[in-house]
């Protein structure tokens, strides 16, 4: 097979994809053999035509319910619907705790197994997510980024077993489906082996929608678990990764419908919107790993991960699991660059200033004490090459969390990387 | 609440459901504060009517792509498609075994984890089914005992953690919604608590089509796994249920639409369809964890559950996964009674006797040392009393499964139960 201006690329722990010209139409994908070493030569952009697929093919497509937001029950009715179940509490944690809704984790189920006399746990997690980007190969990569974050934010760093869950919708041709679905996988699969696991199996179903998901499942003492619960008045909040990335994959379809793009071209211009979209699909594919590892290092007193209920959302939720009279104040907002702006045009489209424009496999938000916070923020620059925030802090009241009238953004521009990601 | 002709359910390992008079219309789901104590009184037959629904409401019409077939990818397509997910297998596993698709079980996937020098596996089994009868409550019961047939199949008998995966049919009102996703819930946590565990959480969407699934997940010893690979020349084959559920559930829906059952009524009374009915569900909500347990009394040498590809397509997979040079052959087929007739007359639409049929939540076909079947068809009777039937022999072979050119039927009459199951 041809290697036409095909630089190789590095798989390893942190994944540096290829540049292409623009004519380069090769696809390899090489099976692995073995999960410690992945040799695959994944070609971006992702060119529907290079597959012989009609140059119109988007992903993407196949999630457009999302614009009608009929995918995702309210909360309110989950809550409602799901009454019925009882909720597990193992006899391992605080009988004490007043926190008996989900014994560890916004997001994660935890079980106890016995080992001799020794009680570890099961950590488990589960998410379905829909197409965000046109890139199999990077969906893929997301999607499994998304669910593992649910286990990060609990500081398990030691991911045992993941389950891909898919739904691939039955409105895609055979060749299309051919094409698509092997790039996801892979992209799903190599985002589990940088977590250190591998996709062991999964179920796949057709359906009318696309989407993929997963379980993912933690076997690990109860010291590697960093309880959520022990934020103290006079933390600060930390957040790991920039926000806006709901907005950024829009922009970038509008990009590609002329009518939408003239309405919005006088607020952000196209090159503005395309670094956006790059940091936004960098910032999704990013593993809350190394977030995660901190979190034990510098005395975490709980995290969540930001996810599709936005910020503000995701920090009520830590908020609620609080096992001290504290609430959360946030004041900074680190946003993708450019794009504080283009929600405040859109107005009640996103609101992303006050906390609800939804995030793809957001960063964590972390309680910390407040003298470790500046070195937390320094190792993960040091480790990652990626900048951390406080954004808040952590005050006396009912488990609530607000953030402040005028927030200060703060703008977070674009990573030179190599290569265009779209 | 009133509690006129209601039977307080004994909800305890082997749930009794009640009967009901006519026009009983209460409904009482109680929550449960001890998952080993289930106190509920459920109400059966579901009438749609009792709950302020419209008396036409069927929970299978949100089934109904069914029919169309376009719901399950063929299994070659789902072969190609994965190929590029590595299968991982774990070292403790023999590395002379030629089954390297799936290091363990047919439907159920393997991760080594360690604790101090002790080796133990987590084995997980995700599956989704569809809505196949149209009391909410027994569909519940059907989905996680379908679920729960993957572990059992190993001889896995502790179930640790379940969690559920639900598909809510966007065109299901709120109020429609509101009613049947509780006891959908809670049909499959009865299971649950049945399997000596509870439902630990999930994901619940909005999608176009209903379906009820999950995630099922053992935390066990080696020992504890009955390995499926190890059929011998001279076994017998074991089947634990009738066959001929999907029929079943056909005919119980064509007795609704008259003009189906016009075409039918010639070949099966309107009273042997509803037993054959009341025979299947109660089939269908079965544990196979019995079946499970006297697997290691009585040394089985492999098993699967027989699923949606039919007697045939189980004991294929599973005679594809025998180390040994192996082949399968069936003689007998314990059909639900009558349902065989149906099939030979429906011709091609079942092919039953051809073991293509799909079951719902079936038995296990189970490998079995020929001087060990009596006392295990003895053993099965006497604690669960159902029967179970010798089926077929493994013989010399090339890992291949048949079924003889004329089968012995063996019709399975309805068990006495009481009260009306629909």
């Amino acid at each position: 097979m041809a290697n036409n201006g095909i630089q190789q690329a590095n798989m390893g722990s942190t994944p540096t994809l290829v540049s292409v010209t623009e004519n380069s139409a090769l696809l390899e994908l090489k099976g692995v053999t073995d999960p410690s070493e992945s040799t695959d030569t994944v070609i971006r952009p992702f060119d529907p035509a290079a597959h012989d697929l009609d140059a119109n093919f988007r992903l993407t497509k196949y999630s457009d319910f999302l614009k009608t937001n009929t995918w995702k029950l309210p909360r309110e009715s989950v809550d409602k619907l799901t009454q019925g179940l009882q909720r597990y509490i193992p006899s391992s944690m605080d009988p004490n705790n007043p926190c008996t809704e989900s014994p560890v984790g916004v997001n994660a189920t935890v079980t106890e197994v016995r080992c001799d006399d020794l009680i570890f746990w099961l950590v488990q997690a589960t998410e379905t997510f829909y197409a965000s980007v046109d890139d199999p190969y990077i969906q893929g990569k997301i999607s499994c980024a998304d669910l593992l974050g649910n286990l990060y934010s609990l500081g398990i760093t030691g991911i045992d077993s993941i389950l891909i869950l898919m739904n691939i919708a039955s409105s895609l041709s055979e060749k299309e489906r051919d094409v698509v679905v092997p790039f996801i996988f892979r992209g799903f699969q190599d985002a589990a082996v940088d977590a250190g696991t591998t996709v062991k199996g999964g179920d796949l179903n057709l359906n009318p929608w696309l989407s993929i998901g997963g379980v993912a499942t933690a076997f690990c003492s109860m010291s590697g678990v960093v309880d959520p619960g022990n934020a103290v008045q006079g933390d600060v909040l930390v957040l790991t990764k920039p926000l806006g990335t709901a907005i950024a994959i829009t922009l970038y379809q509008w990009l590609h419908d002329p009518e939408k793009w003239n309405r919005l071209k006088s607020i952000i211009p196209e090159d503005d919107a395309k670094k956006a979209y790059n940091r936004a699909v960098d910032s999704m594919m990013r593993l809350n790993k190394t977030a995660a590892m901190l979190m034990h290092k510098y005395n975490a007193h709980g995290a969540t991960s930001v996810g599709r209920y936005g910020l503000l959302g995701s920090a009520q939720d830590l908020a609620k699991r609080q096992k001290g009279n504290v609430s959360f104040v946030i004041h900074n907002l680190p946003v993708i660059a450019k794009l504080a702006a283009v929600s405040r045009v859109m107005q009640n489209q996103w609101r992303l200033t006050q906390g609800y424009s939804p995030e793809i496999s957001g960063g964590l938000l972390i309680c910390l004490p407040r003298e470790q916070a500046a070195a937390y923020l320094k190792e993960i620059d040091k480790q990652e090459s990626y900048q951390a925030w406080i954004i808040g802090m952590v005050d006396k009241g009912e488990r609530t969390a607000r953030i402040i009238d005028k927030p200060r953004i703060i703008e977070v521009p674009a990573k030179e990387k190599e290569g265009e990601l779209w």
